[in-house]
């Protein structure tokens, strides 16, 4: 197994999986991995679902936009805000739960997401291949269904988990400078906005992108295709109010 | 430098760091590194502030309700769900950002989050110590204070990172089966909450917790004294009004 520096420079999301099985064992091994990433007060107020089963992927395929990964990968894992299982060991100890409010929604959040990446990275150390489906958000409500979930527990993300059957290029990344800030943030002039915009947008996957798509600039293709504001706007009340369904919008 | 599998069932968070400094270019390749996390559509919706200065480091800390790590770890970073220079972008390229709402905004903290974790298993490889403040997200407003955060940027999460000055016990976490539901949600019932719960509860640390709080259970000691209804509404109020200032919660 390779070390952490020789990884991480190194990834890549993979979509395709051979059909060989993911061990039990070694799936056990990686959550309990995932588990010892931190979490607010040691509460854990996260749970993992595992879907291996087919016909149970072919019933979550249509809340993740039928995304091929979700029906090929043999292991499907829905991470999840949870404050059930808390709320419920509050309740048998004579103690009264006050967990029913965005900010616990968003302490429970990142639990879940810190122990995603954490299982994300085990796995990758093994060989694995994983996918993140940022679907999970905007289809909660759909997914509460399928995996049965009760209310204090919101679905945040899903990762599809397998052995890679491909090794696809590596994506571009804009520059460090272009992420970090040194003690206050600096924020961006047009001039610093075209320079680190400048890599992105020359290379010529982006202007096939840009030309498949009909548009003027990649940023079109963002803005007119691939995450149009129309539809954020429709999953935003959709996700808001599976806050509020869920018991986390108490005021 | 250790492998993944060894490093991660050992981790432990660190709150005391020696004065050993932090090289920056060891900080710049575990930034690096981080920015090779997962991001939807490889938009990279998040920023990193970087505190070193002392004097910024104090204007923090009340924001981290005085927490010694703050003041006493050589790097404090915090990690922000940004969508600020996405949208410079898109305007700068003849494209309508339709980024204004509560799915952007968890779009972006998602991929912050995705980052902060990677940087801290990087960060750990290598032998440093890091600690999560959950502060963050109660505190958000005056840390836009402090950190001059523009609209369209908000603080999810922060990292205190350094040479660690001391091993503490590995705290406990609940076996994996309480975790984990495979392929729908199967709810606890008193005995499951029972019996996960036990192992916590028995340990002689938990029970020190309830007598210095003078609880009748270790239920109480979190809901009574640690994470309080009365705290969470209040600031759950004031984190709903920061994304709303900040421009996540157009409909």
């Amino acid at each position: 197994m390779a070390e952490i520096s020789d990884i991480l420079p190194d990834r890549r999301t993979i979509r395709k999986y051979s059909s060989e099985p993911v061990d039990d064992k070694l799936l056990s091994d990686l959550l309990m991995m995932g588990c010892r990433a931190s979490t607010t007060g040691n509460m854990q107020v996260y749970s993992i679902i595992i879907t291996r089963d087919e016909e149970k992927k072919r019933e979550l395929a249509p809340s993740h936009f039928n995304q091929k990964m979700i029906t090929e990968a043999p292991v499907v894992l829905t991470f999840c805000a949870d404050f059930n299982r808390f709320n419920k060991w509050c309740r048998l100890r004579n103690a009264k739960p006050g967990y029913d409010n965005f900010l616990s929604f968003m302490t429970a959040a990142i639990d879940a997401l810190l122990v995603a990446q954490t299982v994300c990275i085990a796995a990758e150390s093994k060989g694995l291949g994983i996918c993140y489906l940022g679907t999970t958000t905007y289809m909660a409500h759909k997914i509460i269904e399928v995996l049965k979930l009760p209310k204090g527990v919101v679905p945040v993300t899903t990762v599809t988990l397998g052995w890679p059957a491909e090794k696809p290029e590596q994506v571009d990344r804009l520059h460090l400078e272009a992420i970090i800030h040194k003690e206050t943030y600096c924020d961006y002039t047009d001039e610093s906005i075209e320079m680190y915009y400048e890599g992105k947008e020359g290379r010529s996957d982006s202007q096939q992108f840009v030309n498949e798509n009909n548009k003027e600039t990649l940023a079109q293709v963002f803005t007119d295709v691939r995450y149009k504001k129309s539809d954020n706007i429709y999953f935003s009340k959709m996700l808001l109010q599976v806050l509020n369904d869920q018991g986390f919008m108490e005021q």
